[in-house]
């Protein structure tokens, strides 16, 4: 690549010349004015191959801010990008819905300061035409930054404390967390803990309201504990359950990889599950079916959350006026956990 | 953000107003002028983000085609990313190592024709400062493009075909294989089998050789089957192996992944590992200790190449000459699988 990277970096005359048309013409087509012949596009086409053609983003940006580029952002640290199942879901949805519309897919990391700043200078660049959030916690700086910006932005689950001003797409998490606790009472289950997702985001906060619609806040106090979404974090929060409540009889986790790390201290700590333990999850993810026993858990409609999030971002692209979020029915998925 | 997005875009003007300062100073500080005062800058600065400028590519091109962004292309479908460990240690280094230099590494998976005219494009849009190739098989023709792009472009792992054209950093996969098969030899093993990757892949075709440096092609050519670096791949080559040689006694399989599987399919026939067949993986990923029983394998020093990668990247996009490729040496990792 030294030969090429070190050689003059070609210019629109090159390529003007080499297509045999004019320079303005050159411009318009890399542009995707209408007004350009199939030949003329036809030529420039063959020229920007040629040439090895970098668009000089002054001709461009003059002519239009689009990048046909959409900027996902994983406000989490990597690690989770890998060990949740539902992230790589969405991430193929996304890819896939906006492939359709011939719009790339770029991923980036949100998970410290110095990746947030990358994230708002790459977007002050003007390099994505929009920007897809992707668990963003409450007060997440990034979002006072992208306020601040005319790029558009849509969340897959609301932003707390922004869900007037950052539309999104999201599962009735609330619901879906009421449809399990009604279950495991329904179950006969007497004394019902559950382990949380963080509570500055929508499925942490609301998934334990559900919870709370059902049992009350005061009744179940002791046997609430908070969890971050990882498998390891689910058996230390199980510990910490077990040693408040030995008898409790049932716990709603709030994730499907949680629950399997609360299944691995259940099995240490001797007890069954469900004859003794009954385990509810949340997400219907991979994880659900491939745990001993297979969760019983609340199917989250993520692909449909994906698309719904890619169909608004596009509209917003598109200069459409802010679009209504969108809340999606959970479905309760009974397997052997509970 | 429908409001934002609706408003009129923010200009340089508006900038040069806001913080007082001329336009000329905006467009020098905006593009990293040394010569531009402190108090010009944090005037800027404040300014930028006070109007929420997203800066004129026009403007900012035409001092300097630098982003502070590289982008990482995987060339693989994207369901590869989450379940090879590899990616993921890769893309975490890659980031770490970048974020020193305050350089913004952003993904992008091509995993079809679609993907890879979106990354041209998107590579010919001056988006990104400079590129490092994932898991390239030879013929991509992705890399055919970048051939013909002035964007520096980097390889972990060598592009088969392509190693005088684009430099790389990568294991010493077939010397690494060597080691794996002669310690099985040493075993007393008398029937060594392997698995590869695909053909088309550094280490798929450089293990192979390595395997047969110390046995043989022609004696054990009906021993030799390919996988495609998947955990199923594993099952179904170990599963061929077994129809075809029923009393083999060792494999070394190209993957500690594709390794999981053909662990998989010798519990179902009964064959016990080590004491039946004994299996030498490669990579030492997180898979290889998490198996059952933990794989003995061949250290990839994984971190280093991608160290290496996007130091050899950073210093052609500062405009060094092509850099010299570098082959790491590996390491046998003895556990109980052999």
């Amino acid at each position: 690549m030294s030969v090429t990277s070190a050689r003059r970096r070609p210019t629109i005359h090159d390529v003007a010349r080499v297509s045999g048309v004019s320079r303005g013409t050159v411009s318009r087509a890399l542009n995707g004015d209408p007004y350009v012949s199939p030949a003329a596009l036809a030529a420039v086409r063959r020229a920007v191959t040629e040439t090895g053609y970098v668009v000089n983003r002054n001709a461009r940006s003059l002519v239009t801010q689009r990048n046909g580029t959409v900027v996902m952002v994983l406000s989490e640290p990597q690690e989770k990008l890998f060990e949740d199942p539902n992230f790589s879901l969405l991430l193929r949805v996304a890819t896939r819905r906006l492939a359709v519309k011939d719009v790339a897919l770029v991923m980036m990391v949100a998970g410290d300061d110095g990746d947030r700043e990358r994230v708002v200078r790459y977007l002050r660049g003007g390099h994505a035409d929009g920007v897809l959030l992707l668990s963003t916690h409450a007060g997440d700086p990034l979002v006072e930054e992208l306020e601040g910006l005319a790029i558009p932005a849509v969340a897959c689950g609301a932003v707390l404390g922004r869900e007037g001003i950052i539309p999104y797409a999201a599962a009735d998490d609330r619901e879906g967390a009421r449809q399990m606790t009604q279950y495991l009472v329904e179950q006969g289950r007497k004394k019902i803990a559950t382990i949380t997702g963080p509570l500055d985001t929508p499925g942490g906060l609301n998934r334990l309201e559900g919870f709370c619609d059902v049992l009350g806040r005061k009744a179940t106090k002791k046997l609430i504990v908070h969890g971050d979404y990882t498998r390891s974090g689910g058996e230390a929060a199980m510990a910490e359950l077990l040693s408040r409540a030995p008898d409790l009889d049932a716990v709603f986790v709030g994730s499907d990889l949680m629950a399997a790390g609360a299944l691995a201290t259940l099995r240490v700590n001797g007890r069954r599950v469900p004859e003794d333990v009954a385990i509810g999850g949340f997400d219907d993810s991979a994880v659900a079916s491939s745990t001993h026993p297979p969760l019983t858990t609340v199917r989250q409609p993520l692909e449909r959350v994906a698309e719904e999030t890619v169909r608004m971002l596009l509209e917003l692209v598109d200069g459409a006026t802010r679009p209504e979020s969108i809340v999606l029915a959970t479905e309760l998925v009974i397997r052997d956990s509970a």
